[in-house]
C-alpha cells in the first residue's frame, strides 16, 4: 500500500503518532488502502500540491528559432505530400514541460504550417478555434464560412470554432503562417468536436466582406431598413471582422506611441461591434518596443505564445534570458514574471488565454516592482 | 358643460339615447361634470385620439435654406454681442407644428451656431446631450471634460449629457456648425439640471486624446498591466470616441459603396468600444447618394433632422417634395414616409432619436411597397 | 413684432444700449423680425427657461381621492355601459397643471378601471405599456398574449407594450385596480401604435404560465434539452413573469423588515430572469411603513404615481402636506422632494418612470440633509 | 528513433514508400527526428486523435456508494484529527480513468465532507469555487466574506471563487455534505491561488443576509436613495444569493411538475439579479422523477456529478447500467449518452461545467432519437 504523499510539516504529528503507536498506523494504513480501494482520495494529504499560494505551471517558458521552424518547414512542405497525410503542414511547438505533448503551453496550441505553391488545404472545422499570423509569401487566401479571405504579411486571420476554413494558395510561392489555437484547453473540457466539410473546398461566396463591413470601426454601415436590429448579446462570440491588416496595425501603434511619452505601445485586436477580445478563449495582441524600451516586470494568470514579427530584442521570463530576433517564438507560462527589452526595436505579437480566464473570473495580473535578477540566458543550458 | 370630444361613430348609441331621453342626457351630463370636478378625465371619448393606428406627430416635415441661416447667423455674429446674451450664438430651427416652442421636431433641437474669430464660449454642463456638426471655418477647439477636440469642416463632435464643454475660436475666421441636442425630449422628461463651470474656460487636460485612444477601432490600445479592466457594461453611456473626422467617414461610405452594388450606402457613427449609437438618445448617420440614386421610401418611428452636407437633391416626405442643396436643414416627423434623390449626388447628415426609442422598446420602421404620390412642392404652399 | 421674452437680467446691457442707441435698437428688432419670420429662434434669449437648474416641471403635486374615485367609478359602471362606448370603463387621472390633459404626471398615465360582473373589456395592443394593480374584487383574468393571469386584490398584473390583452369578469361583482401607463411619454415620443385583436377574445394557450415559469425566482425550470438556449440580451424588454401575488410581496416585505432595523421596507417588483424594472419605461414598486415610521426627505429626476395600498398617513411633496387613506391615490413630480409618513403603519405601492430615464442616462436622486417645512395641507388650497 | 503513431490509414501510401524506396525512407526518418530534437511536433500524423469527431474523455462513467462514502467519512471524523491533518475532512472521489488524479471528471471535483461536533474548518481561499450541498446534520454554519449562512439537509450553499470562508459546527452531531468544485479545472488554466485567512476564524458580519436580500426573487429590496445603481454588467460573478433552501427548491420542483403533463421536472438554482448559472464555472441543478419516469436520451458537452437526494432508480450511461440509491453519487463524461429512470421516485441533484463550456462558447446538447443498448451492469464488471 502507499500512503498518499504528505505535505511537508503537514501531519508531522500523525507521523510521529504512527511511529509510536503501532495500534494507530496500522489502523490508519487500513483507512488508507480501504479510501484507496474505494476509488476516494483524501484532500487533507495534498491540498497544499493541488491548490499551491500561486500558480504552478508544468509550462516551461520556452523559445523556438526561426531559422529552425524555416528549415524544417521547407523541408515538410517538399517531404509531406498530399499523400503522405501533408494536408495540413503544420510543425506544432510542443513545450518539453508537457510530456510530449504537442501543445505550446498547457493550454495554447502555436504552430508554423506552410502551404506550397498551388495547394490547398481542405476545408473541415472544429470546435477549437484557431488565429493565423502571416509570416511569409502572398497569394494566398482563406474561407472562413464562405467569406474568401486574403492574405499579406503581417495580417491576422481568424477562423474562429466550428466554422468552416480551407485554405488556398493561388500563388508561385509558399506561404508561411503562425497557427495559434486553444486546443489544448478545448481538449481538457473535453469539447472537441471536428467535421469535414462535403466537398475539398467550401464554395466562396464573398472575397474579404468582414473587412469592407467592420473595417470601418467606428463607422458601422447601417443594415437595411426593416432588418432585424442585432441585439446587444452578451453571450460570448467570435468578431465577425476575420482580417485585420497590417497596415491598420501598424498604424495604429504609430498613433498610440505618438500619443504618449512611452517608449512601448501595446494593441490588442477586438471585436469592433463589441470591444471585446476576437474569440471567446483568445487574445491577440501587438506590442512596439521603441529602440532601448524595456517593459515592466509583469505576471499574468493563463499563458502566452509570442510571435517575433520585427526586429530582435531579449525577454527575462521567471528569471532566463531569451534573446530573440524575427520569426522566433516563445512562451510565458502562467504567472510567471515577463520583461521584454529591445536595443533597436521589435514588434511582438501574442496570444495568450486572457479571455477565457476572464470569463470564468479566474483572470488577474501585476506589475513586480522590482526586475528580476537574470540567473542563465536560454540556450546555454540545453 | 362641455362633454369631452366623442370619437366618430364610438357612442354614437349614447348620442342617439341622449337625444331620445332626457333623463338618461341629464344623468349623463352631470356624470361628466362630477368626473372633471374631480380632476379626473373619461378614457373612452378620447381613446383614438391618445392612441391612434399609427402617431400622429404635431411635428410637421419643414425646411430651412442654407442661404438664410447663413445670413442670420452672421448676423447675429455681428449684432449679438457678448453683452447683448450671445455666449451662445445659436439660431434654433423651430418648427411651425410645435406652437412656438424653438424645437425642430418633438423631441429634437436643431440648430446654427456661429463662433466668430477670436470668440469663446464658455464652460457649461446639461443633462441634454448634443452632437456638433461642422459646416464651415476652421481654427476651433471644443473642450469635452477636459480633452480639446480641434473641429474640421465635416467633423461630428459629441458633448456627451453632464459633460463640461465650451468652445474656442483660436482663428481668424468664424465657424459655423449645426448643434443637435435631444433637449425636446428631456424636457418632457422633466429631467433638465444645467450647471456652469466654475470658471470661463475649464482646464485642457488633453487634446484629441478620445481620438488617439478610439480612432483605430478594431485595434484597442491595452490598458496598463493591473488597471482595473473595463466591465462590459449594459448601461446607456456616451461613446469615449468624442470627434469623428471627416476623412474617416468619407472613406467608410467609399468603402461601403465599392463593397456592393447599391447605389447608395449609409453609415452610422457609433462607439468603437460597443458599437452602439454615438449617444444614448441620439444617433448620427451619414448618407450617400451617388448620382440618379433614389432610395425606398421608408417609415421609421422616431425623429429626424437632416442636414445637407454635400451636394443638391430632394426628399419626398408624406407627400410634399423639398428640394435642398449644400447646408440646408429639414426634419422629418416619427412615421412620416420619406425618400432620398440626388441627380448629382449628395451627402446627408442626419441625427435622429431612434437609440431612446429603442432602449424603450418603442423603436419600428418598414419600407413601404409602392412610392410615394408627390402632391406638391415644399415652398409652393408658404 | 414680439421680440422673445428676455431672461431677467441676461441682456439689460443690450436693452440699455436699445434705448439709447435708436439705430441699434431698429436693426436688433429687424433682425429679430427676420428670424422669426425664417421659422427660428434665438437661443440666448431663453437658454436658461430651456435650461433651468433643476427640472421645472409642470405637472402639479395632487392627490385624488379614493371615495370620490370609487363612487365615480361606480356610477361609470352603471351609466357607460357597452353601448355608450365603455369598453374600457377608466377614469384617468388628470393632473390640473397639464393644460387639460388627463395625464397624471408628464410621462404617466394613472386611472380607475371598472369592470362589471360577466362584462369583458375587448382584446387589443399598443405600444404603449401597462401595469395594473388589483384594488377591489376576485374572479377576473387578464390575458397577455395568451396567457390567462387570474387576478386579486394586492395583485401586480403587466400588460406590456405591444401585447395583446383583454380582461374578463367571470365572477359576480366588480372589479376595481388601478391602471399605470407611460403613455403621456409615449405620446411625446410620437410612438403610439394601436392596433384591435381580430376577435373580441384572443385565443386562451395557457393559465398563470408566467408564474409557473418565473415565480420561483431563483430556481430556474429548465428548458428541454436541445433548446436553444436564451441569450442574455441586453435589448429593453419587459419581464416574462406577468403576474406579482400580493402573497409574495407581503412576505418579501416582512423579509426585508426583519433583516434590517429600519422603519420602512421597500422592494422593487423585477424581472426575475434579469433582475430589472417590469417594463422598460416603468418601474412598479411597495412601500411598507411600519407604525410611528417617517421616511427621508428625497428627490428624483422623473415622476411617480403612488396608490395607496393599505393604512393612512401624509406624505409632503415640495412644503404641501398630503393626507391619505386606503385607495386614495397621489402624485410627486420630477424633482419634488418627498416624505412620507404613517402613524399607524401603511403599505405604498408606486410607479415610476425611473427605467426611461435611467436607460437614456437621465436619472438621479438625492436625499436632502434636512426635512421640509410644512407650508399648508393640500386641500385647504382648493 | 520514435516516429509518431500513425492514425489508420492515414498515410499508408507514404508507409508503402518507404518500405519500397529506402532514401526516402531515410529522409523521412531523418526529418522526424529532427522535428523532435527541435521540440516541434507534426500536426499530420495525430490529426484526428486531437481532434476526434466527438470528444473523447479519460473520464469514465462511475458511481459511489453511499454506504461506503458514509462509513470511510465517519472513521475519518474519527482517525484524521486536526492533529493529522484533518482540517478540511473531505474524501474526494477519484475517477479510475483518470490516471489517480483525485478528480471526479476531467474538469470537477466532488468529495463527501465531514465536520464533526464542535468541529471547526478555518478560514481560507482559493481561486476554484465551491458549491456544499447538505446530505446529513445541523448545526453547521459556512461564513462566506462575512456573511453566516446556516445549513440543513438539502439546502446547497455557495462559495464563489476567492471569498473567504470557515465551516463552523455548533451542534452536537457531525455534518456530512458533497463538496462540488472546479478545481480540476482551475488547475487546467494553471489559474489557481490560495491564500489562508489571517485568523482561523474570519469575524461574522451577518448571518444569512444574502438570503435575505435575494430570497424573494422577483421581489428586489431597493438600495438606499442615492446609493450608486448597480450596473448591469455582463462580466462572469458568481451569485449574490449564497443559500438556496431545500423548502424552496422541492416548492419549485412540485410548481414545475404540476404546472405540465411531464413525469419528470428539472430546476437550475440561479443568481436571481440576473438569471445565470450560479458560478461562472459550475451549474447546481435538482431533477425530480416522479414514479415510473424515465428521462430522454441525452448527450450534453461537459460532464456532470449527480449526488442522489432521495429514492432510488438508475441510469445509463454509455450502455452501462448504475444501480443508485440515497446518498450515492455517480458521474457523467462529456458526450456521454445518459437516461435515468425511478420506479418509485427520486430527486436527483446534479453540479456541470457547462457555464464554463457556455462562455467559451464550447456548449452543446442533443437528445437522442432512440433509447440505448443495455449492455452491462455497473458493478458487474469491477
Amino acid at each position: 500500500m502507499s500512503i498518499p504523499d504528505a505535505e511537508p510539516g503537514i501531519h508531522s504529528g500523525a507521523e510521529l503518532e504512527r511511529r509510536v503507536d503501532p495500534e494507530v498506523a496500522g489502523r490508519l494504513e487500513r483507512f488508507y488502502t480501504a479510501v484507496a480501494a474505494a476509488d476516494l482520495a483524501p484532500l487533507w494529504t495534498q491540498t497544499r500540491t493541488l491548490m499551491p499560494n500561486t500558480p504552478s505551471p508544468a509550462t516551461r517558458p520556452w523559445l523556438w528559432e526561426w531559422s529552425t521552424l524555416r528549415a524544417l518547414a521547407a523541408d515538410a512542405g517538399e517531404l509531406i505530400t498530399i499523400e503522405r497525410g501533408g494536408e495540413r503542414r503544420v510543425l506544432a511547438l510542443a513545450n518539453p514541460g508537457l510530456d510530449g505533448a504537442p501543445f505550446a503551453t498547457s493550454t495554447l496550441w502555436g504552430a508554423v504550417q506552410y502551404l506550397g505553391p498551388r495547394e490547398s488545404a481542405p476545408a473541415h472545422r472544429h470546435t477549437p478555434a484557431a488565429i493565423r499570423f502571416v509570416l511569409e509569401g502572398e497569394g494566398v487566401w482563406t474561407t472562413v464560412d464562405g467569406d474568401a479571405c486574403t492574405m499579406h504579411p503581417g495580417d491576422l486571420v481568424l477562423t474562429p470554432g466550428w466554422t468552416f476554413h480551407d485554405h488556398e494558395n493561388d500563388g508561385d510561392e509558399p506561404m508561411l503562417w503562425f497557427d495559434g489555437l486553444d486546443m489544448p484547453l478545448v481538449i481538457a473540457l473535453d469539447a472537441v468536436f471536428y467535421e469535414n466539410h462535403p466537398e475539398l473546398r467550401q464554395p466562396v461566396r464573398s472575397r474579404d466582406h468582414s473587412l469592407q463591413e467592420h473595417r470601418g470601426g467606428a463607422l458601422r454601415p447601417l443594415p437595411p431598413v426593416g432588418a432585424e436590429r442585432e441585439p446587444v448579446v452578451t453571450l460570448p462570440r467570435a468578431s465577425p471582422l476575420l482580417v485585420y491588416r497590417w497596415a491598420d496595425t501598424d498604424a495604429a501603434l504609430d498613433d498610440a506611441l505618438s500619443a504618449s511619452s512611452a517608449a512601448t505601445a501595446s494593441v490588442e485586436f477586438v471585436d469592433p461591434t463589441t470591444g471585446r477580445s476576437v474569440l471567446p478563449t483568445l487574445a491577440c495582441e501587438m506590442h512596439r518596443l521603441t529602440p532601448q524600451a524595456i517593459t515592466p516586470t509583469t505576471r499574468r494568470a493563463g499563458s502566452a505564445i509570442f510571435v517575433v514579427h520585427r526586429g530582435s530584442g531579449s525577454s527575462v521570463i521567471q528569471g532566463v534570458r531569451f534573446h530573440w530576433t524575427q520569426g522566433d517564438m516563445f512562451v510565458a507560462p502562467s504567472w510567471a514574471a515577463v520583461e521584454h527589452e529591445s536595443a533597436r526595436g521589435a514588434d511582438l505579437f501574442a496570444i495568450s488565454d486572457r479571455p477565457a480566464l476572464e470569463a470564468l473570473s479566474l483572470y488577474r495580473e501585476m506589475v513586480e516592482p522590482e526586475r528580476q535578477t537574470v540567473t542563465s540566458d536560454f540556450g546555454s543550458h540545453r
